[in-house]
Formats: structure tokens, sequence, C-alpha cells
């Protein structure tokens, strides 16, 4: 599943999976999951060149443990969920934080401010067996050597088995898909000309570097 | 092309792209196009069996001509955007009209609404050759056999040219990727035990079917 950047058809994102992000932009802590859709287009690997940021956007950074899915399946039961996931990898869930506030306003979906072009910066592929515990990883991403984010797993309010029974009772999910798991606090822009720093660390805070992408 | 089905990564599908539609349902007429994403893996051929209503759903059909992309773009002029066509097929966006209705209200993205397992029917692909005239094309659909939509692509707002410029400004398209545009009047709900035909006819209201999905 290492190929899934080129194989899997879609990204389905969690929203508000963390209270104290989902507080941070004045939203209510969700009753269940919700969800959107990337493009698999918007897919970029840090050889593959800069992020864009398009005009008039304000691009807000978010980091989250992506799962990769590695084995097809409906209604996915909870306790069946961890036989369909092949691995992980660090995604950045970029999003244009303008657009998405102007279209929630009118109830439009967020499918172009979460949609852009490379809008979703992943790392490599990390094997199921890296990650012992999904309740110890360590989120960290910083902006010009600043730290704006470091959270972890252990913050999640519905765990990894939980979205997966959740998403795939409305959509099947397929080898190569990629489930994003949500962001903890701290998010905010990235500016033209600013460098960052993503990571995932294990074990949590304290941990080694699992992944790490830097532009 | 006719694989796009296997290998299509996403469906870009246009709203509110024909005005009688858009007053139906009370909505403004859009003064640029706006989209949603619908999984691929809400596709189903009419051999592979039923359309599913999950369980609480008041599900609506919306026939709308699919434009099946076949060469990748990026920032595609109006003037190129026909040479990324590979063909067409007829499709049923299908949508959980009472769950769009809820999220709509809370700002929420419209994934769930829009990306049920089944819901987008398609009929095969059909060689851009067969359709000379893209403003000619009949867009039918019946529930029990009572005629609820029948308009013509003639009253699109925004043309499929124009369509391929704007997505591909926003998030590149590639080799086997559909674009839903936009339906005409007449949506309602498909009950349980309803049987429902879909028909695409060229040139336009008299003329022949060009292709057919009855379930
Ligand atoms: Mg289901
Ligand atoms: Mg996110
Ligand atoms: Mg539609």
């Amino acid at each position: 599943m290492s190929s899934f950047l080129r194989t899997g058809k879609k990204i389905v994102a969690i929203g508000r999976n963390y209270a104290d992000h989902a507080k941070e932009l004045g939203n209510a802590v969700p009753k269940e999951p919700f969800f959107f859709l990337k493009p698999t287009s918007s897919y970029i690997e840090p050889e593959e060149g800069p992020v864009e940021i398009p005009r008039g956007v304000i691009m807000h950074h978010e980091v989250e443990l992506g799962v990769v899915i590695g084995k097809n399946g409906r209604d996915i039961k909870t306790s069946d969920a961890e036989s369909h996931i092949a691995g992980y990898t660090l995604a950045i869930d970029l999003t244009a934080r303008n657009v998405q506030d102007a279209v929630k306003a009118k109830g439009l979906p967020w499918s172009t401010a979460k949609g852009f072009d490379t809008f979703c910066p992943v790392g490599p592929f990390i094997p199921k067996s890296r990650i012992a515990d999904l309740s110890k990883v360590g989120l960290h991403f910083s902006v010009n050597g600043t730290v704006k984010q470091s959270g972890t797993t252990a913050d999640m309010i519905f765990k990894v088995p939980d979205l997966i029974a959740f998403v795939s009772s409305i959509m099947k999910l397929e080898e190569g898909d990629v489930i994003l798991t949500g962001t903890p606090a701290g998010v905010g822009p990235i500016n033209a000309g600013e460098s960052f720093t993503a990571k995932l660390t294990y074990p949590d805070l304290e941990g080694q570097v699992l992944s790490e992408y830097t532009m």
C-alpha cells in the first residue's frame, strides 16, 4: 500500500475530531463524526515542488494522522476495523479558510476550500506495525520555526476504529483510500515565503520522529 | 475511456446549473459555477443491483449529462476544453435531500448527502463523436412511468467548456474523471419499491435515445 498516492481514489477527512480545535474555530464539539472529501489530485509529496497558495486565499495548516486502507469494506464493524488498516501517513489538510468561512455561511459545499491542487501534502507510507498504540501518536506543526500545533491522538474524540465503521456505513472504503483523522488546536495561516515543518512522533510528545515533511 | 468507472478518481458535480432547477429548491441562480465531489465508490451500473435507499433518507433523483475526461489538465482554457473530453455518460446524481437540507442549514459539507453507496447510477460510455452539438442533449427522468424531469442542455447556465475551465482552475482534471453538469427542474423522491427510467436523447427532446437506465 505504499502506492496509495497513485492508486487511492478517495481522501475522507474528518472534521472537528479534537475538542480544542473545534472550539478554537467557534464550533460545537460534534456528537457524531462528520467528514468531507478531498480529491486525490490535491496530494503532493515534498519532491514534487512547493505548496501553492491560490490568489486571494488564506491558507491554513491542519496536521493530521492519515489512515491508509488496505482492504475493501462496507459497513465495517468497529471490532473488524483494524484488519482494514494497511498503515498510516503524515498528512496536512490544507484549507482555504476564508473560502471555507464564506461557503459555510451560504450552506455551500466545502470541496473548493479543501480541494485545491497541492492542498494535501503527504509523507511516506508508514506500515501498521510501526504504530503499536494508535492513541500515542504526536502531531506537530511549525511555521518559520515557531511551533503552532503540538497535540496527541490521545485527544481524538472519535477513535480510528469508530471512524472506519462510521465512514464505511455511508461509503465503502477501498484499498488505497485514506482517512484524515482530524487536527489538534493551533491551526493558522501559512503565508507566501514562509517555511513549515510537519511531524508525526511516536510514542507521543516525547517520542522519536516517525515522519517529517518540510518545505 | 470506457473504463472510466474503474479507473476514474473523481466525480465533480456542478450545482444549480439550470435556472429552473435552482429556483424550484428556493436557491438563487449562481453567478459563477460551484461544485461538490461525489466519491467514485457511489458508482453503480444497472447489472450491479438496485439502488439502495439508506434508512431515514429522502432520496431525490437528478438526471445529468456526465462528461468523461480523456486527458489530464490544469488551468485548461475554455478554448482547449473540448480536447480534454473523451466522451459522455448518462448519470443520476442521487441526493439524500433531507440530509442535504440539514447540513446546508448548519454550514456542514455535502459529502454524505451526495456520497452514499449506489448514489451515482451511470450508463455506458458514449464516445464524443456521438454528440456533435452539446447544447442539444435531452435529459429525461420518470418514476413509475410518470415523467418527472424533461429538459435540454440548451438551458445550462454554464456550458461544458466553461465548466472544464472553472474546475481545472481549482483542481486538475485527470483521465477518467467525470463532471456531472447539473440537472433540470423536476427533481423529487424515489420511494422504496418504485421503478425509474433515466434517458439521454439526441438531438434534444424529439431525438433518439442515446442512453437509458431503468431500474
Ligand atoms: Mg450503509
Ligand atoms: Mg482537517
Ligand atoms: Mg446534481
